[in-house]
């Protein structure tokens, strides 16, 4: 049997505003000249892994490359994503599928439940005796993967927080009171801590910043946000939607009705519940009348035109590197790691790291990111954000 | 005694994109050379009315014309804001303030209750003999006033609202099931109605859009939901916050804490409520797993770069008229009206209007911008509200 040549590639859990130009990186790459017949077919499977089993493909080589750089600066998955943990049976499913389609390459681009998903696909491919290339490419907005010194999708929605924050803050200028933000993150606090980068000027919000590295306390809540009134006469708060008590349990989860993916993650966004939550807890025990929640949810990783051009470049590399690795790395399985190469003059290189550093556990904050009062992010926070953002619109007041 | 020739102006209710626009446009033209030396000092009252009753002003002759054009390009409202209606014995020591401070011209910035604030000041100045020219000048998200064509302000939330329902639409094509996306307008759907801005293919969402001005029913809600379901497999919801079942009550008031303004307007924004018990009846009655609600709440009025260009330069434009109808028309008093001059080719001029004609009532969505399913709006909508918003980012799929 000659060696199978062609590729499956696919999207996998939540979007964001950047998956599609790791998608396009890839896809770009395995047509170029470098890969020239190495690579056949390439295949992109509809909703990830489902599509796989349903055999639900678009092919990749006929869409023109007009069509794939307009879909490399839309947001969301172009392919349509899934939250599908493959079992074995899922593994014999798909082997078949590939012998059928004599697919060599498996591409999938997702956070670290992807790469869990990527590395079962791997590894029970050698024991099954397929000969696959699989390749892991990284994204999530959540910024909490081991194998990567920030995630493509992390820049673009701090980039909206940051902003989100800076307009937000100035709204409670002209009006006054507590605002709550609820910002995405169930783990780490990467996206929450984004919000600092809003700041400006000694007294621009956000003037308390909680994590889910930090043991959130409702009684140290409730002191907080009266020492920020008494400062500021105001107060805005960036809240992640992963904040957690003693009990390490997250707040939103117990106020949620604990709907679970097949990964085990409770789903907290695309709900208000936690805010309110928060914001009933401000107005009963600080006797402050105007006290306004948002949760800014799905807009975080989908909004068009809000996105850091650092990160969309990155997204798109990360993508061809995957495909490089695939063709020059001799590994048969990866996922490509963002190594920050010069921190003073920001600038980054792709590596080959194993397909286990990505999967499962996620990473927190350091230690040293989170200020030690405990609602703060620290200066070597903002100085790793920073450039993973951008420069951010100037607002001025009077 | 000579004519008094000082200004006093300010901004009130809720901020906006642009009506900083409004208020640089003014002080402008107050500090033109045509303007001359018709016009004294300028005080920008901090916290509108409140910041008469106060005695807190800004000197708006003394701010560089480079931080005004900066301040006219930052979201909210630099003078800060407040909602507070005037009574007899605010009015007594706003002229007591006014005499002092030598005023013979007060501009308010703000929508149909800060007209009404304006109503009473220019009357009661009248009642009272003192000579004070008193003009409005319009603002609202909301696109509610009945002396306008639209409202400055609204341009810049609708393009908000149809950019992150474009973008909402792409991330529930990749994973599916319903979004529900609640949006801000008590009592006019204008702002919910500018989610349909968003589509660009038949496809497209928001499938669903739910405005005040129809009677809302759970029954039928749960049927246009499945039937959506059933075309396309999918489901974005608009809905406003102000939706109302037969007896006329917001069923998002009876949700929230009834917390009310001084002009008896119920506080709706800055919860997730009522998006929330959206989500439950569909998961309940619809046999849908993945349901998910966002409010979209205060970024809709104050994300820094998100803005109409078109909305931004008649904000400016309509402040500047004021100044120019207070030295020029001969009246009084009186609030800017924005005429649409020809629907085909979009141009607009600035009139003068009775200040009634914006005070109090608000005006509704007309009966033709609203599709007879009761459940979207009308081509002639989409071409009143095109001109206003502006280009949207395209956005491509597979």
């Amino acid at each position: 049997m000659k060696k199978a040549n062609n590729v499956v590639i696919a999207q996998s859990g939540g979007p964001s505003m950047v998956i599609n130009a790791s998608l396009v990186g890839a896809v770009l790459a395995a047509r170029s000249k470098i890969a020239g017949r190495r690579i056949g077919r390439i295949y992109g499977a509809v909703h990830g892994i489902e599509g796989i089993l349903k055999g639900d493909y678009l092919d990749l080589r006929k869409v023109s490359e007009k069509m794939l750089r307009a879909i490399a600066s839309t947001p969301s998955s172009a392919l349509g994503s899934c939250r599908h943990k493959p079992n074995l049976e899922d593994c014999k499913r798909i082997f078949e599928e590939f012998r059928r389609k004599e697919v060599g390459y498996f591409f999938y681009i997702g956070g670290n439940d992807s790469a869990d998903a990527a590395r079962i696909v791997a590894e029970e491919a050698e024991k099954a005796g397929y000969p696959l290339v699989c390749f892991h490419i990284p994204k999530t907005i959540d910024n909490d993967l081991r194998s990567c010194d920030h995630t493509p999708g992390y820049g673009s929605a701090a980039r909206f927080v940051a902003c989100a924050i800076k307009g937000d803050d100035l709204d409670n200028r002209a009006l006054g009171g507590v605002k709550i933000d609820v910002i995405m993150g169930c783990d780490a606090g990467f996206l929450a801590a984004a919000s600092a980068l809003a700041r400006q000027r000694p007294d621009d919000g956000p003037h308390l910043i909680y994590l889910p590295e930090t043991v959130f306390s409702e009684e140290r809540f409730v002191r907080d946000v009266k020492s920020a009134m008494k400062k500021f006469g105001r107060c805005v708060i960036a809240v992640s939607e992963g904040i957690r008590g003693k009990d390490g349990i997250p707040i939103g989860a117990k106020l949620a009705d604990g709907e679970r993916d097949s990964h085990g993650n409770v789903q907290m966004s695309g709900t208000g519940a936690l805010g309110d939550a928060l914001a009933r807890i401000i107005k009963a025990k600080c006797g402050i009348k105007r006290v306004r929640a948002d949760t800014f949810g799905y807009l975080q990783r989908s909004f068009p035109g809000v996105v850091s051009q650092t990160d969309r470049e990155e997204a798109f590399l990360a993508g061809a590197a995957a495909v490089q690795a695939a063709l020059e790395s001799g590994e048969t399985k990866g996922t490509i790691g963002i190594v920050r190469e010069d921190s003073k003059k920001y600038k980054v290189a792709y590596a080959v790291r194993p397909i286990s550093d990505a999967a499962k556990e996620t990473r927190s904050m350091p230690r040293e990111f989170i200020a030690s009062n405990g609602c703060d992010v620290t200066q070597a926070f903002i100085d790793y954000a920073r450039p993973l953002v951008g420069e951010l619109p100037d607002c001025a007041v009077f």
